[in-house]
């Protein structure tokens, strides 16, 4: 006595969601199928369309549905500009500052050895080809502050300078409204090693 | 600026999971159109099967890839005796016992007024039906010990009390291998009320 064949199958493949272990994949299966078939539906095909349809802009890696994504194909950017983040809502977050006029360009991950995540696996190979195209002047790291994303900010650091070309990382410090009282000492310390001196007028 | 519409599309489809809030379905997303694209392409193809090929047992309820499920058409089950339980997981279990040779009614629920799940969307009617067809001689009512399993056990009690079926409960008491030390007080207050007297030979 075991479960239907689909519903086995269904289960099954809810697990290849990160996260999602068997107890969890069960109760989505019978979710779906019992309570919201509609829902499972549009997930379904959801799925499908995005599998089709979705690609990865040439220039800058985020995910598109045009060879060219409309952000590499505006003629208003800073194109001598050109911002490395990790994954397309860092992207998202950037545009968001509207503070950022340059271009980017997205690692979809992050260097994790232990994980299998290589220079191969976040595309250095095609950021390094994308910031020697002699307009890039300047690349902004904006990887995260963790250790896999200071470790990737590094390893671009190197690769870049030994190709001549100027880098940049974006500020750590105290949160806009941080309290020094609730700040981890770690980010406390960095903000005093990076205090900007205050010109005297 | 936004995602692109089909990534967009997923993300909001995902969340049609239950338990998934929006990152868990932004990471997901991301996963599999970055990570795991067979997994994603065997998932949108599984819910498509599950959806269109299993239904419900007519007899059962249970879900099924046939009219009448294989437990239902077997001719070694004892059709007197009908289980009913809350989920298709629960059946297994009974099933895993190798102690039970009834047959089953599974309610794909439990009572549950506060998510409006009422006793239409339980099947109360085609369990009474279920019940009366003058072979069934006893109900074993297997749901959960939670105040949800408890509450659908005593509204089906009523009801088939009421059409002159016989009903009973699975027994409450200290699990199998469990220490007296770390059972909570409910349990074994219920044990001591259950108890068994051992007849002197
Ligand atoms: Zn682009
Ligand atoms: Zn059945």
């Amino acid at each position: 006595m075991k479960s239907p064949t689909r519903l086995a199958d269904l289960i099954t493949a809810l697990r290849t969601l990160p996260g999602i272990g068997p107890k969890s994949a069960q109760r989505m299966a019978y979710h779906l199928l019992q309570r919201d078939r509609k829902g499972a539906a549009k997930l379904g095909a959801a799925i499908d369309r995005a599998l089709t349809e979705l690609m990865h802009c040439e220039l800058c890696n985020d995910f598109s549905e045009t060879p060219i994504c409309p952000v590499c194909a505006s003629n208003e950017r800073d194109t001598s500009q050109l911002a490395v983040v990790e994954m397309p809502t860092d992207l998202l977050m950037m545009e968001h500052t509207q503070n950022y006029h340059g271009l980017y360009f997205v690692l979809m991950g992050r260097l994790s050895p232990l994980d299998g995540i290589g220079p191969r696996e976040i595309h250095l190979d095609r950021l390094i080809q994308r910031a020697s195209n002699g307009v890039v002047q300047e690349v902004i790291l904006a990887t995260n502050f963790t250790m896999e994303g200071e470790a990737t900010a590094h390893a671009i650091t190197e690769l870049l300078h030994a190709r001549g070309i100027a880098v940049s990382r974006i500020a750590r410090g105290i949160p806009v409204g941080g309290e020094l009282e609730h700040i981890d000492s770690g980010t406390l310390a960095q903000a005093l090693t990076d205090r900007r001196r205050y010109d005297s007028k």
